[in-house]
């Protein structure tokens, strides 16, 4: 039975999308007002699990790409997504059933049930990271051999493109250099994909588990019970650090936003020192020199009163936050995903070791 | 009545089209030995004037973008410039019926024809310049309003790009982005135009002219001539300057070859010294201090005796020149050609004075 996603759902879902985005994804709260005005303006969006779809079906995902320091300044123009959309449609030369999340985090969320709502197509339950990650080729659908071309792009002033590359890592180089110089942010169609594929290659869930995040962090709030363990509960993750962010070192280079946060901690972490390093997304956590959790497990800073999550942007000195490892989807943990975003592809010379088992050591 | 292309043709235009090519347009040896090859296989191309389209066939140019520098290592896979031109026609829904190049010069010049031979498609006399030029946009077709887009590039590798965008100067952004990216080099087919459309804004009759040259050369060679002085007979041109080369510098930037050359006035020019300053294509000729010739007309350096053109990647330390003062064409000499190709587009604080005027004025 299909479900349909509301407003309270928008709210809910952008909320625990933004968890499972590590610091990435893009800024929730512009994309949570565009996802809420579509739904307003077209009705809810239906919610299809992988089954509804028959094996020969299409469905393609809808992004933003870009600096999320840039995101936040430039509001999308309506139909840059649509444009993109149809742009995949017709070099497919079928008609696309399904949209999709290419990664959880808060435009990337949402983005996909603006135009859901806009072209009263089902949004599919899952995305291909269960996460956000930085680059094009860090989807589990490229570790089962499926393309991203076409990659088309849209801007807001009207330009476009459509790409096709020999594999995801030329899709990566090309299309940031587009993203670049069409601001910094553009809008994305890519990874079209069949029912089948989808089936084998997709994170299945995601846009549940965000919304049963959301909803939790919102019942936790309402009972004054603690709202951070029960996101640990949700996401099976864990409070690595307690601190309170004294420096943060933030640049936009070639697209992306990267830099680091220095947490002074607080609490049971009195006296100790955390730093997070980023590239779009929460990367790498060492507390005093040593790794506490890595890419591609998820690493997310929380407010720790409200459990508010804190996006790479968003860092401020001052800020009270915990610091959240969570188990990343299983096919990140094979040799072909640490490939594509372990800890080594990222330039940390460090073997990748799942965060459960770093807790279990300390 | 149309003419057709051989051989000898091939080797006539080659020669003629590196003279208007201003230093670019791209090694006359690959281009030249490609298109060869090309008509040896398929047999002659046909050559047609503007007056055979009817007003509503479409033709598209074919042409390398890059840096020459990179041109000379890299040679062609053969089937890049098909794809890129099957691109376009699949974008516009119209079969294409001529092929043009957007340019003179050595590899610009022959690609077309390539083309043409293994499609079997009549190749327009005329092309978008009249000479070379760096930029996309410095097409006499953008100055009537005629859209790159759909702009499709190709490399080697099997990578490909659709772009469209808003004006030409996006284009050249996006493209020269991709260029880079495709390794300093890409095929490249645009500017699809209607036989109305070329027959307002193309500059008419360059292929043949090209060839006048070529055979101008060779003629006077042969009969033992002045050659630079026939060069000069058929083109209108000038000799500005005589001189040995005794410095270059030049440097790959952002997808161009960007420098200049340093001659020492030999003959009549005994004691006098020239400096020409180059954007893949020559951009400025001063002697002494003084701007003798600049874009939009056209500076070519030929070897002296021999009257063979050097192109800018070609420029070495000992090498006798006389360099060549030519008027451009009508269409760069108005307000709006001076725009986008005059003196201060390309950041040289000086008015245009056409050639011809600054000869007499010496």
């Amino acid at each position: 039975m299909r479900r349909t996603i509301g407003v309270q759902e928008v709210e809910d879902i952008a909320l625990g999308a933004a968890v499972l985005g590590t610091g990435g994804g893009g800024d929730p709260y512009i994309g949570r007002l565009m996802a809420i005005q579509a739904i307003q303006d077209f009705g809810p969006v239906e919610l299809a699990t992988v089954d509804e779809m028959a094996d020969d079906d299409w469905s393609v995902c809808i992004a933003m790409m870009g600096a999320p320091t840039v995101m936040v300044e430039k509001i999308p123009g309506g139909r840059e997504a649509e444009h993109a959309f149809r742009s995949v449609e017709s070099f497919l030369g079928h008609p696309i059933r399904f949209i999709y999340s290419i990664e959880a985090g808060g435009i990337n969320s949402t983005i996909p049930i603006t135009l859901a709502a806009q072209l009263r197509i089902p949004l599919l339950d899952l995305d291909g990271m269960g996460r956000a990650f930085p680059e094009v080729q860090m989807v589990t659908h490229n570790l089962f051999g499926i393309t991203a071309t076409p990659f088309t792009m849209a801007d807001e002033k009207g330009n476009s493109a459509v790409l096709s590359t020999i594999d995801n890592r030329w899709m990566e180089t090309f299309a940031r250099s587009i993203a670049v110089n069409m601001g910094a942010t553009a809008h994305i169609a890519a990874y079209a994909a069949t029912g089948k594929q989808q089936k084998e290659a997709a994170v299945l869930g995601t846009i549940s588990l965000a919304e049963t995040i959301g909803r939790g962090i919102r019942a936790a709030r309402h009972a004054h019970e603690d709202v951070v363990k029960r996101i640990c509960m949700i996401t099976n993750g864990f409070v690595i650090f307690h601190g309170k962010i004294v420096d943060v070192q933030r640049r936009t280079v070639a697209g992306f936003a990267r830099g680091e946060a220095v947490l002074e901690g607080i609490g049971e972490n009195r006296g100790q020192k955390m730093i997070i390093q980023f590239q779009n997304e929460n990367l790498i956590a060492q507390q005093d020199g040593e790794v506490i959790a890595s890419v591609p497990d998820l690493i997310t800073m929380v407010e720790d009163e409200t459990g508010e999550p804190v996006t790479t942007e968003g860092l401020r000195y001052g800020y009270r936050v915990k610091v959240l490892g969570i188990p990343c989807h299983p096919h990140w943990r094979t040799p072909r995903g640490l490939e594509v975003v372990g800890p080594r592809y990222f330039g940390y010379d460090i073997d990748y070791v799942p965060v459960e088992q770093r807790i279990k050591s300390l």
